[in-house]
Parts: C-alpha cells; sequence; structure tokens
C-alpha cells in the first residue's frame, strides 16, 4: 500500500499507509458499535479520505482511485503458498473483514483460489472481527466446532476474538517484545512507524492468549499435524 | 497523566500517557464487540500494564498503583467551571465510559458534584461508547428525548455515536484542520504525539457531524441560549 501510496504523494508513502490502516481498524470497530454497518470497501475508502484531508493532502479523484485498487491486488507473504501448500489436505478458509466483491478479486489476484476450500466473508453478519457473530461463520460455513479449528491471524486483536470463542489459535508473532522494547528504547528518536508497530503487533492484555506463537507461516504445518496428533 | 507517569519513568511520561490512553480506547471497543465487558477501572489497568510491557519497563506494583491513582483525581479544563455555572438553569450531566465509583470520586474530586444533576455510567450496559445502548442511558435516566438534549464531546467518535442516535451535538474542536495539516507538513519530523493528535482529534468519516464546533467550552451558553430560542 505504502508504494502506491508513496508514486502519489513523494514523501508520505508510509506514514499514509499507516494512518490508513489504523483508522479503517477504527472504523470497523466503531460501525459495529453504532450499528451503522458499511461494507470493508466503503471504509476503506472513508478511511483513506481521512488520512489524506488529515495531511491536508490534494488530489484528483484518479488518484484516489488508483490508491484503492490496490487493495484488489495484494502481494502474499512470500512463505503463505508453500505453507497452504503442506496444508492441503486439510480444509483451508479464510475468514476477512473484506466483503465478497473485495475478497474474491483478492483471492483470484493472489491465486489463492487453487487452495482455498472457502472465502468466508463478514458481510452477511453485518459486524466487524472481534464481533463474536463474525468467528460464529466458521462452524456455521464448514461445520467443523471451534476446537477443531486451528485460526491463524498476526492481529493480536483478532487472535483474542477468536480465542475468545473457543477456537486453537496460532498468532504470527511478527515483532517479538524483545525487538519492540529494543526499537523504543532510543526514546527521543523513534519514527511514527514504531508507534503503529507498538499499537498493532503486540498481544493485547484483553484476557486472553494464543496457543500457538510462531515466527513464520512455515511453522505450521508441524503444529497442525500435532494438533491432530 | 503524563506528569504523573513522566515522575515514575523519566523520559516516557508523554509517550506512556498517549499509547495508554489509545489502547484503553481500544480495549472499550474490542471487549464490547467481543462480549467481554470489564469495567473501565480493569481497562484502564490492562492498557496501562499493555504499555508499559511493550517499552520493557520494569516496575513495582506501587508505581503502577500512582499512576493509575491520578485517575482519579484529574484536572478540570480551566473554562469548565465557567461554563457550567453560566449553564446552572438547565439540566446538566455527564454520560462516562467510567465505572461508578472512578466517576463519584472524580466528579467529588473536581467540586462538580455542586452543578451536576447526574452522572451516567454506561456501566449498567455493559458496552462502551459508541454503543448505542451508552447514549440511549441519557433520555432513561434524565426523561429528555434525543432532540432536546446538547451533548458535548471534544472526541470525533463520541461525537459520531450520540449524532447517530439523534442528539444534538456540540463538538469541541482542540485541533483545528488548518494547524493539524501545519503540524504534519514538516514530514520529516513530527512527533509521536502528532500522531496521536491526528488519530484523536481529528472529524472521523463515520457519515456523521456534529451540530456546532466550539473552539472552548466558554461558547456553549451561548449556543444553549439560540438552540432553545
Amino acid at each position: 500500500m505504502s508504494t502506491v501510496a508513496e508514486e502519489a504523494f513523494p514523501g508520505y508513502g508510509e506514514i499514509i499507509a499507516e494512518v490508513w490502516r489504523q483508522k479503517q481498524l477504527e472504523y470497523t470497530w466503531l460501525r459495529t458499535l453504532m450499528g451503522r454497518y458499511e461494507d470493508f470497501s466503503v471504509i476503506t475508502q472513508d478511511s483513506l479520505a481521512f488520512t489524506l484531508r488529515c495531511f491536508g493532502l490534494k488530489y484528483e479523484p484518479g488518484v484516489f482511485q488508483r490508491i484503492m485498487d490496490k487493495y484488489l491486488d495484494l502481494d502474499l507473504y512470500r512463505d503463505a503458498n508453500d505453507a497452504l501448500t503442506a496444508l492441503k489436505d486439510r480444509k483451508l478458509a479464510i475468514l476477512s473483514n473484506g466483503n465478497s466483491e473485495m475478497l474474491d478479486a483478492l483471492v483470484r489476484n493472489s491465486g489463492l483460489d487453487n487452495v482455498l476450500d472457502a472465502t468466508i466473508s463478514i458481510d452477511p453478519t453485518q459486524t466487524f472481527k472481534p464481533s463474536r457473530a463474525a468467528y460464529m461463520l466458521i462452524e456455521a460455513r464448514l461445520d467443523i466446532s471451534p476446537a477443531d479449528v486451528l485460526f491463524v491471524s498476526s492481529n493480536p486483536f483478532d487472535v483474542c476474538g477468536a480465542k475468545s470463542l473457543g477456537l486453537q489459535v496460532a498468532w504470527i508473532e511478527r515483532v517479538t517484545p524483545v525487538a519492540m522494547a529494543s526499537e523504543l528504547a532510543d526514546r527521543q528518536h523513534f519514527a511514527p512507524s514504531t508507534i503503529f508497530k507498538m499499537l498493532r503487533t503486540q498481544m493485547d492484555e484483553l484476557g486472553f492468549a494464543p496457543d500457538y506463537r510462531v515466527g513464520a507461516l512455515a511453522e505450521l504445518p508441524k503444529i497442525v499435524s500435532r494438533s491432530a496428533a
């Protein structure tokens, strides 16, 4: 996201991507609480509009749309395909805040449609994660009881939401506590990106903990075979 | 908050206060969505614990408690008493995320108990703002229909939540868009506090707008007399 934003607004790419992502999450939570659901593409637009407005940036509609379009063609993490291929004898599914149209485009553009058994959008529930209704879709759609699901996420709030409903959860811990504290130690000079890293990658204090902490998707097959044994 | 945190953790006071506040809000939203309500004092503790853990700070229990205690004795904005006194012929009330115990201590310590007709905690609803149930307490407790209430808040999400339920809303706009864009213009050097200012003081894109934007509480009596006319 930051590359396309950087092309449109030189010098602002990274910070736009970070504020955008933060506000996108906030708007999913706030709209769910307000009972004012709008689908994820609307929220993605609104949070981008907020971000550009705050920075006082002016732009043509075409520029806005070019950044938005990038959301339909995201790059996979490098180890995603290998991990999913190694797990292909299991039922594999995505549970996403995205609406079906966005999700279908993303899954097709990334080639994931070849390995996934289901792509589940929270859209029918008119709520976003971590609402209980969102995670309940897994059992409803796949007929697998929560305790037999291994839910995988890098988002601490998503980990806690899934755990709250009784799923087994593997947390992709992208930034270790030691790495985080070390980045924060130089407290006079840390960058905005460090703040967002703290807000979004460190395990939250919501009364739940993941069953597994993994450093990379490549560790998942081992966990699945152990947990099934 | 930042002063007491600065005394305990020199050099970290401001950033602790800011991350703490951000996570405190996030936890109110996330717990409401998860259906895992805990009262505001628990959330305030949990979000402080998150913040200190991320920074890798070690501390004695007494230090943690001293920072927490500050939450029960917050300073009023300087113009709050004058504005409330000028409005004393109206029904005046607070609607707060705080639990009754915290609220009663705060109101008593600040002397606001002399001017308020009611102090309403969201606690009985087991949800936090901006859930609809929170704002519905106003009519239930004061027997005033939403359109006859002037709801005052500096928090954009709170403004949108109240507006969504049909209340009249005055937004205390602490940082104008021009001031914000100007602070963000020096994009290589902005401080973490600038990021939090952007996230928490600028009007959100949630489909609602306040009826009134005011720069200071002193403007409220004028709005109330105009709106009653």
